[in-house]
């Protein structure tokens, strides 16, 4: 067995209404920021499997993403492998 | 002026508490799931910022989840330079 960190992104799909993110394009002229459009607020859920491997701990986090954390008519989701214990962890963030 | 897009993922700090993470892993045993563990729900918000260049347009994604996406008291961020137009808007152009 082995242990495996994935994140689900979850994003809205195109052609979706999405409120938060226009609450975000809102905020912009409040905060003097100018030049952002196409907000796109989604979730993103982390979490770790314990599997045989790598290919069948990701199987898991897509059954769990397909049917518990995306809703398949309004969203889309992509599933990301991230190192370690977690990306929230990374002060200062990945340099990618 | 050059286009950027980029992810904004916001997660809860270790040591906070998530109650939307316990949730999900409540859910699990009804979905037959197992090996699931270590679950945070976070944001991901994605978005396309018109800069001088990558560097100025990193700069205000940045400002923008420090002062508006991100609570710095209980969230951590990290920012993703995501490709192209992004998966969220992607053929068909803006849908608003």
């Amino acid at each position: 067995m082995s242990t495996h960190r994935f994140a689900v992104n979850v994003t809205p799909k195109p052609g979706i209404l999405d409120p938060q993110g226009r609450a975000v394009e809102g905020s912009l002229g409040h905060l003097g920021i100018e030049g952002v459009s196409a907000v796109r607020v989604g979730r993103r859920v982390e979490l770790t499997v314990e599997a045989t491997d790598e290919v069948a701990a990701r199987a898991v986090a897509e059954r769990l993403a397909a049917e518990l954390l995306a809703n398949p008519l309004i969203e889309a989701y992509a599933i990301e492998s991230i190192a370690g214990a977690s990306s929230t962890v990374a002060a200062g963030g990945p340099t990618r």
